[in-house]
């Protein structure tokens, strides 16, 4: 599962949750703050809800493993939640979104990360980038999947604008003093801004809300930092909701439905410049056509972490088809 | 419950969806498109789960009904959700928000609305201005409510600088043409944009998913609107998603958990300029407790509304206690 998940991330060109964290994790592993083997356990039942504990497990496995446990009791009550605590940094939402979907369910997703943005108004860090998801089956071949963070720009693009040695648009983070910086240097010691403003931190902290305080997770500043604190858990919380669609419509209906606003949409009037309207969810499923049948791009550097860890590790590293 | 609503939404501060909209619903029943005595029909009901059919009744009224229906079922299930067609405009997300907290429970909440925004590339109204809103309760005095159209900002805003004759920022909105306006005419010929562009428009379309497509009402632009369409119902989705606490989490552990987060928020350091940070809802809550002491404000037009529609329906106009 847990490879799965990180190759999932990489077919649908998720780079930053797939392959390139797997050395981060294995490290968590040999350094014991990670339990690859932990049990999931089930701290209440309640009708269609679960309250959760992975044991400090991979993120990765045990959110899997409770989204396999919420499908059948959505079949019966309609409807069933899910929170995890102690759990890790659970790679892309974008994997449990097509899991869902794949199996005719709608998912609503949402998870705590290490501190990265402050209240508006604020500049210390407290919540993370905390993203919301939501997936639904269509008859299009692929699901619409929402998939955003509620940062102004996911940290990635400053870490790509350090590397490149490139200025941060005003906006996008403040400094460790809490001044608008357009150096992405010292915006990675800062903070990242909230999408709009105040309405960002709203949906933040609904997030913070359902994935770490409902669920009993560590809060804001409490959850570990994955790369910075080596020596810790990360006490990270999930929270999901899943919705079996025969409980509200016909699925065919649905599907009917959701397709004809699909073609409204994709065939709406395009402004200057815009060559297609695009819905949420079909780049990451042309990404994943593309890679199934050319390859996933690895960089050199993941590629090489994983001889350095092959040989840490004495397993064999033996891959076909490895392109340029 | 319908007046209980309009006031609740002014005691609030939210005067938008207040007693300043009684005229139009009224003129709506009037012409026939709203019946005020329509029933609840339950159309599935599964689980935790309710399908339901408005009868083109007032929004407020069958969406207080259907959360009425919902609390015994969360109650037994610990989770339990709810679509309703065939609605109308029903007020301020707020009133549900508060409600549900009164009684314990975290709510989430959206509905759809006249088509107001286009999908990002586009420039005709599809999605109305689609709110989210989730409420929880904490032993603060007031819940933290969660509550925002995912457009870049209200209609409400682009209206007031039209009659201050005042120009709107760009980005605020496109003119019919799909151009970037600063022209408030103009911007509500045209469109309103999605708050952080894609973002916005990614859950623009959650919201339109749940509300409109599984609930089995109109979708996007067959929407009806509630001032332009004086001949036809809306035909409005909601959706409902209501979690009891106490099946995840003992709702006391629940409660000093989210205070700690509050109190943790409100003491972070504040940027330049800013004298204090607050949480989603205690504005409102702040609001709430002076409207309560010294009286909600009507605005001079919204009382000779009233008067006029008392004397077209021969009813007494009475009110206590009015003030400049």
């Amino acid at each position: 599962m847990f490879a799965e998940a990180l190759v999932d991330a990489d077919v649908h060109g998720t780079a930053t949750h797939g392959l390139t964290r797997l050395s981060i994790y294995l490290e968590r592993i040999q350094r014991g703050v990670i339990v690859p083997d932990a049990a999931l356990t089930v701290l209440r039942k309640t009708g269609g809800v679960l309250a959760l504990d992975a044991g400090n497990g991979l993120g990765q496995v045990q959110a899997r493993r409770a989204l396999d446990m919420l499908i059948p009791l959505a079949r019966e009550n309609g409807v069933a939640a899910a929170t995890v605590r102690n759990s890790q940094h659970f790679g892309a939402v974008s994997y449990y979104c097509n899991l869902a979907a794949q199996q005719g369910f709608i998912l609503m997703a949402m998870t705590g990360c290490e501190p990265a943005m402050a209240p508006e108004g604020g500049y210390e860090p407290f919540f993370g980038t905390n993203p919301i998801a939501a997936s639904f089956p269509t008859g299009k071949g692929y699901p619409v999947k929402v998939d955003l963070s509620t940062s102004m720009v996911a940290r990635g693009n400053i870490i790509a604008a350090q590397k490149k040695k490139a200025l941060i648009p005003l906006g996008w983070a403040l400094d460790p003093a809490g001044q608008p910086t357009t150096d992405p240097s010292q915006a990675l010691l800062g903070t990242v801004l909230t999408m709009a403003g105040h309405k960002g931190y709203a949906l933040a902290l609904m997030v913070e809300m359902f994935s770490s305080v409902l669920s009993g997770a560590a809060v804001g500043p409490a959850i570990g930092s994955m790369y910075k604190n080596l020596d810790r858990k990360q006490d990270v919380g999930h929270f999901f909701c899943l919705f079996d669609i025969a409980a509200f419509l016909d699925p065919a209906e649905f599907e009917t439905r959701a397709d004809a606003m699909i073609d409204a949409i994709k065939g709406s009037r395009k402004r200057e410049g815009v060559e297609e309207i695009l819905v949420p969810g079909e780049r990451s499923a042309r990404n994943a056509a593309k890679n199934e049948a050319v390859g996933v791009p690895v960089s050199a550097e993941t590629l090489s972490e994983m001889k350095q860890w092959c040989a840490r590790l004495h397993v064999p590293f033996a891959l076909s088809g490895i392109g340029a």
